[in-house]
């Protein structure tokens, strides 16, 4: 809709009531002189602005309406004041001047960015123009991603071409040099350097190296990939499965489709959003959300409407205290086997793979007092931060192999500090491997094995908890055992933890650590028999992630071969990691909840999978009744967003 | 309860109304003289038998009671025998004679072993003691077993002790000379030696030496294990995850936790019913079952009464053979996938090799039209023994990845005959790794991926059908999509069965060839939404060793870990691999087949996971109003007497 000013008393113009690019309350929009349909399509000649206002880089040379003819763009000035107080939203105006008399062609409502939606929401309300459910209806959930990452700058990325596509797997813009090695990453950066790391996928091995970088790019992995998730929870722009490019390693270098071939140092240029990658190094936009008062002043309208609490997957005082700052309620997924992975990790690591390849009972005790420390710190760190918010911990997930080094050079170290033979170590490293890992010795399965893990892991949390209330301030730890599948599991765990809280309680002379036992419904077996499981449980935290790689039969790692044609095909509408699957895995969730709350009406329900971050399955949880979502601290003020949105939907 | 004769008029003794050991109709007893309760259960004396049919090498020495006192003898055989006419079973009766007075001092039900249980039933049947229900009732589906197999002496395993204990994966005894390869079973049966497979666990490659042997032994791995899963199908003894020996590939030996080392060629003898390993070679029992009349009578009856069929899960002509001997009714689940295992399949795996290694689909057509001569004569030969009774036949299944050879010397091979270079080959190859294969690309995800392969074998199976039926024989096919999750998948393969039938019918010309087009029902989403899937399937098979892994997160491969000690600790009653937890996984099965029935009222619905020959198992599924069981030919007759005794119990 652009049009170009040839000096006549007839002309053609398009207008909003309202900023569209920014969300002002001015009025803005552009004129052509003797245009018809044919020459607003093509665009070719440069329009002129309507008024001051509206005046760009380009149109500065031609006058405006305002005072080409003052009095009827004062007409038109009062007819959009009057369609946008009748319509009660900003309105996308068309209008022709014939002859010297203005006439109206349409008006619709106008499409506008998401900064620009926030900011019309904000101050409608503030206008009292609309209500506050209204105010929060106008801003769709995933539009504040745009005021909450850095962007390519639009102005530039629509000249450019992009040298492959991917998948869009953390939202945003980013720049940097391609290094191949998280090792790389973790040396150019520590030079001041600005890298993207690009790799074929990425493992737990890789975090430190992925934090350090600006973006990551992998060809390999669906939206759910290792890279994905953990971009997707740093805010971090990610782009996965990008076929497009090969890797090879050995000349440091990557070919695309296209033809380009990037060397390690070269620039690159990401839009995580669109999956977009782009050659050279591209302007960035930037938005500091402390100082967006429009946004604010709508979270404020948001947090007095929505009903489902908000909580965050964090497991560092950072990305805690990030979360709080963004609207946190608490921590619904605190992973204790973060703690090693990436910086400082190395001791805790080394005693975790102790205790794993130990054989006894009495060696396996031995290095979990040891880490014991350690773990107690982790939690009681981040527990600080959250000042008596409610944090949910789980105990040990992963499969323990995952955490035994493959490479020759961390197996001798172990092997010598272990003082054990490399023969007996390689033996033992091999007994732990699986075909099926997700599906394998991890979970609650460890504790049941194992149960001096879970008595190590239940004391560093009462310890830390009493600890911080001797100190006067506040703690509130949910001890939560992960993939179950029946009620005898937790009967058993449940034991160690009132043991435990006996002991504990005598060593701190305290009467009473106040703390809730629950579990993670995760299995499809578990949302079967909730019922059963509600007679132990305080407390049910769906992982939806899981429940949904079981219920398909996905695996999350390995969706790369077959999702893409599946979407394509139209056989599956959406991928189901990202929004929760409503038939299928969506009626184990609701029949759990039904089962659980039969035997504990006032059963807490919360969700930590990676569902918890997307508006629809926000809403879904909503309509569930559920008490809760988690998500990633980034992904926070969208689900408040959501929640909000969910609780106006509902009363209609 | 043995007894000695020392000459006096008082007496103590035990009969039975008819021989415990083979259910002969002859009364069977022993008696001691003088004897008291103490001597009873000391079993010190050896005890006198009471007539000579009783008398045996230890107790011929004796005089029996129908000697040393005809008249109380007389009164005694009159009496058992009013009480087994009155009770209408066998008895176990105790007496005693005091001063020439025979005193009856109780009586009960005899136990007796399974072939004694299936004489006693069908004779009481002839002789109209029993009915027909009553005789049905009277035996255990598992004790069928003993009439199946060949089994250690158990006069000689009695004194014998075991060396190792592991899990009773294949019933029944064996005895061979140990060796540790696969190779080494081929080469040594080749020579006419009885072999015994010892491994840590087993692979599809290793199932020509899994054949060759008498028995498997593995060290790890649980009852659904490889090793387990091939060699309860052809009903070979098997004992797996025998974590009490420790195997030295290098010295070929094992060494026992009791201290033994046993060398390669050294004897060993496995009760595979008990799992129990033996130092030796031991003698072992032997039966015939077509000369088992009884068994023959006893299975007439069988079948009369039970409602729901009982398939087989077989895919050799030789299978179905042996299948069809013990009642099979058909085929429920035939791997086509099983061609590319074991003798005669180096070429057609080769075939499979190149197709999968292909890159584009004229590539993968190329090398699909070559295996296509291969795979419709493998169903067709099948087929064809099958005489009419329905075959299902389920498309590709496993992840392609598991037929890439990993061994340096099959790739060069390949990447030879292939005319590709060995890096591409292995980039190739790399890129189908999975890390959780069970849960990747597998099943109809493969057949929607590359069309081109459910084409192929689609053709496969209705050509065969045709090429049968024109040669005036009958067939039947069942065609089956694994792995579905959604009724998108169905229409998608449906289209691709629509256009080859005609292409089929054009060719033959034929205007019709019979053929049903199913699911699998084997991820909890299947059964969830199984009431659109119904739409488009004409029946469902539940495959529940998939629907019990998705539900609880088990992989069968890796339940090695912790299913030993969830089953010592009582957490969960019973492996649900071996019989299905109607609690959790039933839920699933019952509500699709609701759902099923809701849109199709008749939709035929049955199951061909290893639950299929599980006696509880088979009782449930009748009572779900399933059409039909699926099991190894092996378990057919127990499915059988399962299904019988459903339908008498469900009467009462």
């Amino acid at each position: 809709m652009v049009f170009g000013n040839m000096g006549n008393d007839s002309c053609t113009g398009v207008a909003f009531t309202r900023n569209p690019g920014n969300g002002e309350n001015k009025f803005y929009g552009e004129y052509l002189v003797n245009a018809q349909g044919e020459d607003v399509v093509a665009g070719i000649r440069t329009p002129a602005p309507v008024n001051q206002y509206s005046m760009n880089e380009q149109s500065k040379q031609y006058t405006s309406l305002e005072k080409l003819m003052p009095s009827l763009y004062k007409e038109l000035f009062s007819y959009q004041k009057r369609l946008e107080q009748h319509y009660k939203d900003m309105q996308d105006i068309e209008f022709t001047i014939e002859k010297g008399k203005l006439y109206m062609l349409q008006c619709r409502v106008g499409k506008r960015n998401g900064i620009a939606a926030v900011r019309m929401a904000s101050e409608m309300h503030k206008e009292k123009l609309i209500d506050a459910a209204t105010a929060i209806m106008r801003v769709g959930p995933n539009q504040l991603v745009e005021l909450l990452l850095p962007m390519i700058d639009p102005a530039v990325e629509i000249v450019t071409k992009p040298i492959a596509k991917g998948l869009p797997a953390g939202p945003g813009g980013a720049r940097g040099r391609v290094v191949f090695t998280s090792d790389d990453s973790v040396a150019w950066a520590a030079k001041g350097e600005k890298v993207i790391l690009v790799r074929e996928e990425t493992s737990p091995e890789d975090v430190d190296g992925m934090h350090k970088a600006q973006a990551i790019l992998t060809t390999k992995g669906g939206m759910t990939s290792h890279a994905a998730l953990v971009a997707r929870g740093w805010g971090k722009c990610c782009i996965v499965g990008c076929s497009d490019i090969e890797i090879h390693n050995d000349t440091k270098t990557f070919h695309a489709k296209t033809g380009e071939i990037i060397k390690e140092g070269d620039w690159l240029s990401l839009n995580g959003t669109k999956g977009l990658v782009y050659e050279g190094s591209m302007a960035l936009t930037d938005i500091d959300l402390a100082k967006n008062e429009s946004y604010k002043y709508l979270m404020q309208l948001v947090d007095k409407i929505k009903q489902i609490g908000v909580r965050t997957n964090a497991e560092t005082p950072e990305d805690a205290a990030h979360a709080m700052k963004f609207g946190a309620e608490g921590i619904g997924l605190f992973r204790t086997e973060h703690m090693f992975y990436g910086e400082g990790s190395e001791q805790p690591l080394f005693l975790l793979r102790k205790m794993i390849v130990s054989k006894t009972e009495a060696e396996r005790r031995s290095a979990l007092n040891e880490l014991f420390k350690y773990v107690k710190k982790d939690i009681k760190d981040t527990m600080k931060v959250m000042k008596g918010y409610p944090v949910t911990i789980r105990l040990l997930d992963p499969p323990l192999h995952e955490f035994v080094p493959h490479d020759s050079d961390k197996l001798t170290r172990l092997g010598k500090e272990l003082g054990i033979s490399m023969s007996v170590l390689r033996r033992r490293v091999l007994a732990l491997h699986e075909n099926n890992p997700m599906l394998g010795h991890r979970g609650v399965r460890l504790g049941i094995s194992f149960p001096e893990i879970t008595e190590m892991q239940v004391r560093a949390i009462l310890e830390a908890t009493a600890e911080i209330l001797k100190s006067g301030k506040k703690a509130f730890p949910e001890i939560m055992v992960p993939v179950t599948v029946t009620v005898n599991e937790l009967i058993h765990q449940k034991e160690i933890v009132d043991r435990v809280y006996k002991e504990v309680c005598t060593k701190m002379k305290m009467k009473k650590i106040p703390y809730l036992y629950g579990t993670m419904i995760e299995t499809p077996r578990a949302a079967i028999r909730a019922e059963l499981m509600a007679n132990v449980a305080d407390f049910f935290s769906y992982g939806t992630n899981d429940l949904t790689q079981m219920s398909f039969g996905f695996s999350r790692d390995d969706i790369g071969g077959f999702l893409p044609k599946y979407l394509d095909l139209k056989i599956l509408p959406y991928d189901p990691f990202q929004t929760i699957d409503q038939d299928g895995v969506g009626e184990l969730v609701r029949a759990g909840i039904t089962g659980g709350r039969k035997a504990k009406p006032h059963l807490k329900v919360g969700i930590c999978g990676e569902h918890g971050g997307d508006a629809d399955s926000v809403k879904f949880f909503h309509r569930l009744g559920m008490n809760y979502v988690s998500c990633s601290p980034f992904r926070v003020p969208i689900a408040r967003l959501a929640a909000a949105q969910a609780a106006i939907e509902n009363k209609k």
